[in-house]
């Protein structure tokens, strides 16, 4: 594969992905210069000392006007902000990428607010989010996660094929799909079990608050709680974004699970020793295809 | 502490729990003999090869007899056919004990089922469950591991005492509870997360089958998918009799788990930003608060 080479890029928002592959370009020279656009000085400070950008410039506008490929890396909900800002400085012919873990409707905005001369390309790196910031960015952080493309009809094939070529040299497993279909599937395997821990969490204090103050969750919690609500300690700010974003999938899919439950309890109510089994029995057989064959084994 | 010491102890149902208990009797010599009950006799074959027990016996009724502790181990349910079977065969004095994840009602149950003279101490070794069977038994599985004992105003003190003595012996952390109150804390840090871990496996296999085939659940689940339903593959017919004997409570707690569920959705619904990040934030904070400190850290 040929490496892209870029003259500037300008990464928007220097946090742990829009840093860490700063810090990919930087260190493997596919830029000439990589600028950082944010609102917190110290924040880009620190980009600057752990190698996710060469400078920084205040100016939004006069940072993306020299950038062949500018990199969105802000929260969902201020891609139209921005780029109202500073999108009728783009040069012709430049890049716009994004790291938006929603797709679909962001992504017809974004193209939308863009000039025609301009070449969007929507994309996911799906990177561990445990930390966040530019200080924990690693030149690692996306070696052997996948990056979803999400080209349009409007895609030009050129650019998509610069940015595959980018998170591929980033160590990702790439793959395309429609922003839409994107947006249903991520909603199934990663929005709606984040509703699932993020309702399971408030409901257990809920028990404890009202009527049973003997339920100490951290004393009391063994693996299988711990595990189940992981991720109900993620960004409550970016979890939002993306519910609001996918807000027509993630109501679809609550309501599906909401049956699921609702007939589960049933089974339970009535006693239907038979139905909760083939209930369990069918979730453990689900469960059990999710688990990853060994490295070498068929 | 005084060490327990049984003439003859009877270990009704020698799998993964009743076996590691056998082991770890047989070799801290608390017993001058440990005789194996159970159905299937290749599995009995098995829990002498690997030290679990002395000897196995045919005649449940034989194996009892002698025993001046029987350990129940078998899936709760069995409980009373496995007491009306043996229980006026045991000897005055004899302490019955078992290792049920539910309590309540079962203890109760148990109690009234045994001769008056016979002691009865329920006890709920918490142990990871994720292999079955007495070949995965360690004299270790127990170690660090709470063990809830559940004492009745029918209960010998003495009895109490032994049991205790034996889980601190096989490592336990153990501490006493009323046994209803050991199903209401079970339920929800235990028993309604498995019912959330079930419910979404069922759910996203539904939407897979019902209008989205492009939901390849292996490859597309991450982290979050993989450790929110990692419960889900527990033992539907264990699952099955704990959601049963627990059913008020699990129906309760299912319950409240919908109101929180159902409140997210309509804030997803209308669009409520703040009233999502307030859930989130919510459920963030009480997350955080399961994680234990590191050593050493205040």
């Amino acid at each position: 594969m040929m490496k892209p080479h870029f003259k500037q890029v300008a990464i928007v928002g220097v946090g742990l992905i829009g840093g860490s592959l700063g810090m990919i370009l930087r260190r493997q020279k596919l830029a000439d210069s990589v600028v950082g656009i944010g609102r917190r000085v110290e924040n880009l400070k620190t980009a600057v000392e752990v190698g996710a950008i060469d400078r920084y410039v205040s100016d939004p506008r006069e940072g993306v006007e020299g950038a062949d490929f500018v990199l969105l890396a802000t929260p969902v909900d201020t891609y139209e902000r921005h780029l109202r800002e500073w999108a009728d400085c783009l040069q012709p012919g430049a890049i716009v990428s994004d790291v938006g873990s929603v797709k679909g409707d962001l992504v017809t905005r974004s193209e939308a607010l863009l000039p025609p001369s301009v070449r969007f390309v929507g994309a996911h790196p799906i990177a561990g989010k445990e930390k966040t910031g530019v200080a924990a960015g690693s030149e690692t952080l996306f070696s052997g996660a996948r990056c979803i493309l999400t080209p349009t009809s409007k895609t030009d094939p050129e650019a998509l094929q610069t940015v595959r070529v980018l998170w591929e040299l980033a160590g990702s497993i790439v793959l395309d799909m429609d922003p839409f279909l994107h947006d249903k599937i991520l909603g199934a395997v990663s929005h709606l079990p984040h509703v699932a821990a993020f309702a399971l969490m408030t409901a257990l204090a809920d028990v404890r608050d009202h009527g049973l103050p003997e339920l100490d969750l951290a004393s009391h919690s063994g693996g299988g709680l711990r595990d189940t609500t992981r991720i109900a300690a993620s960004s409550p700010e970016m979890w939002r974004d993306i519910f609001l974003w996918n807000r027509d999938n993630v109501v679809a899919l609550i309501e599906t699970y909401e049956r699921h439950l609702g007939e589960l309890k049933r089974l339970i109510a009535v006693g239907d020793a038979a139905g909760i089994e083939k209930q369990l029995d069918k979730a453990k057989h689900e469960r059990e295809q999710l688990t990853p064959r060994a490295p070498g084994k068929s």
